[in-house]
């Protein structure tokens, strides 16, 4: 398996997560529980792709071995996936797709807001340009946990049983890596040190005023995403995904 | 069965159209040649679902007996759906997909433009809304069935055998209707009956440009989607769409 760099590894972290939950939320389409929630949900998969592509682009040129942002996309291995294990978890019902947005947008948020003070340009100002997206999302799902956290009696368990069924995925957005780490003491990123708290104050201010229970930390377990050791959930995404490039390499079909 | 007026039965035509081709635009989701490609599919069908809904709301005012957009989209059954026979039939591979988007597209783009002039003021709203997008989707499929077409040997052939294959449903592009004519009569519409010859010159001249051929006006079969008389493929294509709204009626799941 190819090695490459701290810098394109977080890269790829971050275009991976981007998306793989697109593609859970574009399973939706067609079975949204109304017309402006799938279109909703079309609106933010389709930011998700950009930004995607945007962190794949300049992966690829950092690679610089003829691969592309498709290739990056569409031609690697589930070992070579970068992806948060939140995002590559089943949709479940809509609380369960709502708990993931929300905690996926809480943390795409600090951490594109932090990012925008990179030293290197390029992802300054890719993090610019996704936060203005992300600020919009993370607002749309916050609206949605409050309002089925704090709506019936069957809406509020559903939503309490949701953040319980996620949760134990969480424990990767409080978690400052290696990679991370020795990109901010060589100053390409800034530190990304507070992230896990800024996190885990978002979620508690809105799971408070959803009327849900914030569960304690979440805590490391077998799987490893960083190192490509995903849930069985992923392969059966990317086996659907990547099925046509896989099939016909290089064809336009 | 409910039988509409015809202005109602006219509108959810085009809802219908609409949403059915968002549908199938969105299978591709993850599945697209390119990620270019793929946040292209999903703009386009992001644009048909906001007009979709557009044109349901508007029947539903009209039906007026409680009934909104989602429920004429997720709660009716294949016989109430009023759809192109055209935009239900599966995607195929990229070049029947392209094929049956231009097809589409030039006919709503002419469609759109004689609606503009409707003295219904509502539907000229819609209309004209509608066309500043259709205007985009016909200019990115025309551009795509010339690259094909008129691109590498096997990609001719595969957009000519993708015209052949959808053609026999144009017939109703090539129709005028007499729910269309009854419209057109009492001054609601404007005359829809130079749209045939439209819809053809339009596809001559890019087919022409693409190196393809013109087949001969299709002829009418026994299917009528008039009458709610549909190929196989929209029972399938609904059973999955509307899968959750049916088994849980009125739940935001």
């Amino acid at each position: 398996m190819t090695n490459y760099d701290e810098l394109t590894e977080f890269l790829l972290r971050l275009g991976d997560s981007a998306l793989i939950q697109a593609q859970r939320l574009c399973e939706w389409t067609g079975r949204a529980p109304a017309l402006e929630e799938e279109m909703g949900m079309m609106n933010v998969g389709l930011d998700l792709v950009g930004q995607a592509r945007n962190w794949y682009e300049y992966a690829a040129e950092r690679i610089n071995d003829g691969t592309d942002a498709d290739a990056l996309a569409f031609r690697r291995d589930e070992r070579a996936f970068r992806n948060l294990l939140l995002v590559e978890q089943p949709n479940g019902d809509f609380a369960v797709t709502m708990a993931k947005q929300f905690f996926y947008d809480a943390w795409q948020f600090h951490l594109l807001t932090l990012l925008k003070q990179a030293s290197d340009e390029r992802i300054a100002a890719i993090a610019t340009k996704s936060l203005k997206e992300v600020t919009y999302h993370l607002r749309r799902s916050t609206q949605w946990v409050e309002r089925l956290g704090d709506g019936t009696q069957e809406s509020h368990e559903r939503m309490e049983k949701a953040v319980d069924t996620v949760w134990r995925f969480t424990y990767e957005l409080m978690e400052e890596g290696d990679t991370e780490r020795a990109l901010s003491a060589s100053g390409i990123l800034p530190s990304l040190a507070t992230l896990p708290e800024l996190w885990r104050s978002t979620v508690k201010h809105t799971l408070s005023n959803a009327t849900l229970t914030l569960p304690e930390p979440a805590s490391s377990f077998y799987l490893n995403a960083r190192a490509g050791v995903h849930s069985e959930h992923l392969g059966t995404l990317l086996a659907e995904m990547q099925f046509l490039q896989r099939a016909y390499p290089d064809a336009s079909w």
